[in-house]
């Protein structure tokens, strides 16, 4: 689409509006805005910069050697990108070890299943768990189990999580990671055997935090690939006894150091001091090399702060945070809060790239009432890169959780994650995954909402504080 | 298709031979067929037998615990099946055991790369290879270099096999896995890595025999998946020297005895001497549990058997054949003509199962001329199914290869093979694979075939002898 049918189209949608709120983004800011959205289609960093951080750290998990080449590679990343105040600011992380693992049903026929730890689980006995496995479908299942059924054995929760555009069975699924070893340890299980929270069609175990809230678990919890479930369930549906033996050197090591890498695009006079936040994470699973999860968001993020840099200043700060320590328990993003406490008012707007590399198919928010005209009017420049207008709703993601919850509002831009689930937290997730044409566009939505959030006079309001908690009691009174 | 329809065609395809040779089929032989062929699309064995096989025995490596697993499964399942004659033919296999292996690149940018060693191949000495990667392309470039640019270093192959329906980019890639070794040896290298023989998008690194002739390799082979080239190929692009170390305890065991399973669909009377073969491997590589090389190829031609038998005696016997050790170096097929070499000429016509459980879209031969005709009825009987005419240069398939070239002719069913080197010799060949429409078109041709070629009285002639013989240096000759 050229500029010219841009505008117009531009226009005509947002002409219902005009009576009511003229201008929330005004014209020369819209015209901009569509011009490096545009370009940002054509042309961005962000392959170069997923391709870099993929092939010259790889995995980087929380803790481990990876993850301090990846803050190095970040700092140099956004200096060399230009971005200005690029700095570390550090945090205490967890650092879990997979170790090794072997899972091998010896009863009634021997096979070794494709298995894999879940992070934040303790390894076996150094003679591993020999026991009978008890097969359940679901978490209700597994809680309507007595300790007799359960004590001395092993649970396998063998549910299929359905694969959507907008990764709602990921929500089923990744509660029966967090909680089900939970319920099967209050019942006397030596261990939980999860159908992997994943839909990859290939033999892949999909690993994740079994921790809610960062309490350790009390007993082993492993993933296994989906095909690896459909054959255990089939020696189950045997009848027989079924039996495996489990071993795993999954620990805790001590405590590290890690940071995030923060860089920015200043903003002009006083409006400098007001925030536009882009947020990714730097850390990764260890089984793959990070690439949809976070490599292509950290990608994004970046590329668009470098893109609207070369345009020239913006009123506001942008300011790109690629945070430590996402995956096991949000070390990054708490620490974050805790060091911008005092000025998380000036925090205007958010905006995560955490769900993989796919097309934005929508734009949400969850802002204050009187400034969802702003978000019409974006979507009218979104919408020529096919992106649908979502509710009030939005998540916002992960790492923006603790602001989000302090009041600041945020943007989602949600990918189509009919594929994410097939490669997340697998050894799958690889550069290969990435398709460069869904990356710009990705790329052109994150540099259009932002330039446009940086530029305007106005704001997206506060949100209330929210101080629920997550836990498994809650889900399970949900 | 009705069974009226079908004839309709079947008359139509064949009117242009009738004048020369009228009834090459004869109209009650054709009219069975037909039945039998519309039967078993509809319904067959052949899922529960690869289920079976993939569940109950999984990997069975020639030698393993799981390869004497699947002949007490084959005999028993055979058996069960209701076929005669049920029996094993004793052979002597290697046991090659693939240990362990780990490979990372340890400058300029350390990663840990997914691989597997090639079949056949030693191990590395305890304390590994630390070495710098030469990279080719081919092994028209591995030929060119010259001693001083390998000795002390590891030859990494990196071609990248290409997809196909007829399965072609396999013979370069096989060609690179067999004989790159040799060459790099040739030439002083300490090992040879190779991009995976395979297609798969997903992270496996596919296994297949390193060795051609059995004959012993002097240095490990080791291929990656194909991500992980990506990842190889990106480092040595940057022009700095790739170093890697490569750990493996790849090791010859002592021979094992394994055996060929037998069963048989007895022929009547005179003609019951007279043998209709239907082959397929019972072994499999140890990383995925073998279900579409070759679990599927055995359920077809098990399930092709059972079906002509429920249908009532043929006038030929029908001999299903589940090879020892094909994927290592053909034992079964060398000692099946062993077994039976003075009744090679009661062979009639062979056909082999191995290329997948894609649906069959071309049947071709290798039978003499004046038999041709034979197979223009059968492709009438088989065009319903979808399946095109192929030529008479059929190859028939490793296992019948030592038959073949002793003289027996072959019919040959072409599997689609587009997606079979995604899973071939890889972790990833599960049961999930097979499409069970696919499984029962394919049971569907091979029932017509066989079924017609044990109740015909005409034959399909004799092959010419063949005594050539494959090594790389012929390879590289032609």
């Amino acid at each position: 689409m050229t500029k010219r049918t841009l505008t117009l189209a531009a226009l005509c949608i947002t002409l219902p509006t005009l009576a009511a709120h003229a201008d929330a983004i005004p014209e020369d800011v819209a015209r901009d805005a569509a011009m490096l959205r545009d370009q940002a289609v054509s042309e961005s960093p962000a392959w170069d910069i997923v391709e870099s951080l993929t092939s010259e750290v790889g995995p980087r998990l929380a803790g481990s050697a990876g993850d301090r080449a990846a803050v190095r590679w970040a700092l140099e990343k956004l200096e060399s990108l230009g971005l200005q105040n690029v700095r570390r600011e550090d945090t205490v992380v967890p650092h879990w070890d997979r170790g090794t693992i072997s899972l091998r049903i010896t009863d009634p026929f021997p096979q070794t299943l494709v298995a894999t730890s879940l992070g934040g689980s303790p390894g076996t006995p150094e003679h591993g768990i020999d026991a009978e496995i008890v097969r359940v479908e679901s978490l209700a299942e597994l809680r309507a189990l007595q300790p007799e059924d359960l004590t001395g054995r092993i649970a396998f929760i063998d549910h299929v999580m359905e694969a959507a555009r907008d990764g709602s069975g990921y929500g089923v699924s990744s509660r029966i990671r967090g909680c089900g070893h939970v319920v099967a340890a209050e019942r006397g299980a030596l261990a939980t055997i999860i159908r992997s929270a994943g839909t990859s069609h290939h033999r892949f175990a999909h690993t994740g935090s079994m921790l809610r809230n960062s309490i350790p678990a009390d007993i082993p919890g492993v993933a296994i690939s989906n095909s690896d479930a459909d054959l255990l369930g089939y020696q189950v549906a045997t009848g027989e006894p079924v039996r495996v033996r489990l071993r795993s050197t999954a620990r805790f090591l001590p405590d590290e150091i890690s940071a995030n890498v923060i860089g920015e695009v200043p903003g002009r006079g006083d409006a400098a001091d007001e925030i536009v936040l882009l947020g990714a994470h730097l850390d990764s699973w260890d089984l793959g090399t990070g690439a949809i999860d976070d490599g292509s968001g950290v990608a994004m993020v970046a590329a668009a702060a470098k893109l609207i840099l070369d345009h020239g200043r913006p009123r506001r700060t942008i300011r790109v945070v690629l945070y430590a320590n996402e995956e096991f328990g949000l070390s990054g993003a708490n620490q974050y809060l805790n060091d911008h406490e005092d000025d998380v008012g000036n925090h205007v707007v958010g905006l995560e790239a955490d769900f993989g590399a796919g097309r934005v198919w929508r734009v949400s928010s969850r802002v204050a009432e009187e400034s969802l005209d702003i978000i019409d009017e974006l979507h009218a420049l979104l919408e020529p890169l096919g992106i649908e207008r979502g509710d009030n709703t939005a998540f916002g993601g992960a790492d923006l959780s603790p602001l989000r919850r302090a009041g600041m509002p945020v943007i989602g831009l949600s990918h189509d994650g009919s594929e994410y689930f097939h490669y997340h937290h697998t050894a799958d997730d690889t550069l290969d995954k990435i398709d460069p044409a869904a990356l710009n566009q990705s790329v052109a939505a994150y540099t259009t909402a932002a330039f446009v959030a940086a530029n305007i006079e106005r704001d997206f309001g506060r949100l209330p504080l929210d101080t629920s908690e997550s836990s498994c009691a809650a889900e399970f009174d949900r």
